[in-house]
């Protein structure tokens, strides 16, 4: 299933797209897409509802998070052969750990505030894991049934705050709209090999980032058994897995956003965003 | 006032410690102590109201973590001048910045777990701040204002996982029970100076921690205008402040907490939490 939330921000209505592409309302069945509703059995039994009896919320409609609720915004860093080369940094031994804000979140397709006083603002198309169930001391091997499904996560981030500051990447990366989430979070049945979906992210119509799961440092299974040895995961936690070349950082000179950019981006069968830069 | 919460673990009730030390229940009044009743305007109807006409909750009822529904755990590291000197660090030019896991919160006397493959879990006693409202681009002159109160955070710390792997200290953070918070959120208008506030914490007994906020090096509300130049900050957000000397890791030769130790620790008028270390 591709399940999606629909309407103004904070007041978004849980949906399903069905196989025509239209939006189905589900928020007579469910809440919301948060943790609980993440569960296995409460998606099996939404797996035999027929779509086809459920409303149709306009097309227009704006795209929310795909995931409401979320207790913890993970990322990895470096975790992509070719963009570890392209940074000059070495590979990792283990898994680079941080967290966005998670009021960075926003849907997929709403403007993104640059913020005041940066310079470096930079893009970053990732490949998300929404976790389905509590996960602690989860082996690698048993790691995939935790995931309730994947989506597109944008990591924007602001490479001064992030880098040139004192201390931690945190600041670079926690800006509201720093994170948009969506459109769909397609269920884990439905992506057959999340290592092998190829990846692109534009800024006004020129190709920056092109690439493919396949160069993953760390797998998506050994991520969340290696996380889970740190902390304990709820269903709901998001965890983006990392960015593969192109990033502006990385461009020689370096090209950041401004106010007026357009930003592009999709990961195979996941579908895609854009977002419209505006100063904050 | 003093807003406590208590119950098990996940159903704790909203309290209110009267001057007689009764814990008065709340949950008549409003839902939780999260992040809509911390507005001033909440906080102003309670004060009108008179304690002794609520009921009285058993004195040996469990505590549990004074916020709920808490977004981000904001912490600032090396922000005592005579902590950054005991662990060689310079001081900082601006403050350093990480999260912990919200999952990591605990009450303020839960078992601690000591981490699967520990070997270095130490303590940090430190003073919380508690978000009141939405905070963005705050100026230091206006940033009290967005203060809802105060609390005792214990920002317990795995050093080997914090510092000697790849990457960000978050992953030495963010264990299950490594973020004990309160006995109590002690309301801004009864904390006449948070920066002339004693502090101690003991293991077993003996004294580890001696210090008092006077010490910090980015005061209270510059630590929250700083905040709010990077991320948006929301009610019921926490923000741990930093630790004065004696931690662990400073000592001659260093000392971690093993299953069996006791730890106890404390804040001038903020009350004081007590953690039995057991093996997770």
């Amino acid at each position: 299933m591709k399940l999606l939330r629909v309407g103004p921000a904070g007041r978004e209505k849980p949906a399903i797209l069905d196989a025509d592409g239209h939006i189905r309302d589900v928020s007579s069945l469910i809440d919301d897409w948060d943790g609980p509703a993440l569960a296995d059995a409460v998606l099996d039994q939404l797996r035999k509802i027929d779509l086809a009896s459920l409303p149709i919320l306009p097309a227009a409609s704006r795209v929310g998070p795909c995931v409401a609720g979320v207790g913890k915004f993970i990322c990895i860093g470096l975790n992509y052969a070719d963009h570890a080369a392209e940074t000059g940094a070495a590979v990792p031994a283990e898994p680079v750990v941080f967290f966005k804000a998670t009021s960075a979140i926003c849907g997929p397709n709403d403007n993104l505030e640059i913020p005041r006083r940066s310079e470096k603002t930079d893009w970053e198309v990732e490949l998300g894991i929404v976790i389905g169930k509590q996960t602690k001391y989860v082996r690698d091997e048993d790691a995939l049934d935790h995931i309730a499904g994947y989506c597109i996560i944008h990591d924007v981030s602001e490479r001064a705050f992030q880098l040139e500051g004192t201390g931690q990447w945190v600041k670079g990366k926690s800006a509201d709209t720093f994170g948009p989430i969506g459109p769909w979070l397609v269920t884990r049945d439905e992506v057959a090999d999340p290592h092998a979906l190829s990846m692109w992210l534009d800024v006004n119509g020129e190709a920056m980032q092109r690439g493919s799961t396949s160069t993953m440092i760390f797998s998506v299974p050994h991520i969340v058994s290696y996380l889970s040895q740190f902390m304990s995961l709820q269903p709901g936690d998001v965890i983006s897995t990392g960015t593969p070349p192109g990033v502006g950082l990385s461009r020689t000179p370096p090209r950041y956003l401004r106010s007026g950019d357009v930003v592009t981006l999709g990961i195979q069968g996941l579908g895609d965003q854009k977002q419209l830069c505006i100063d904050a």
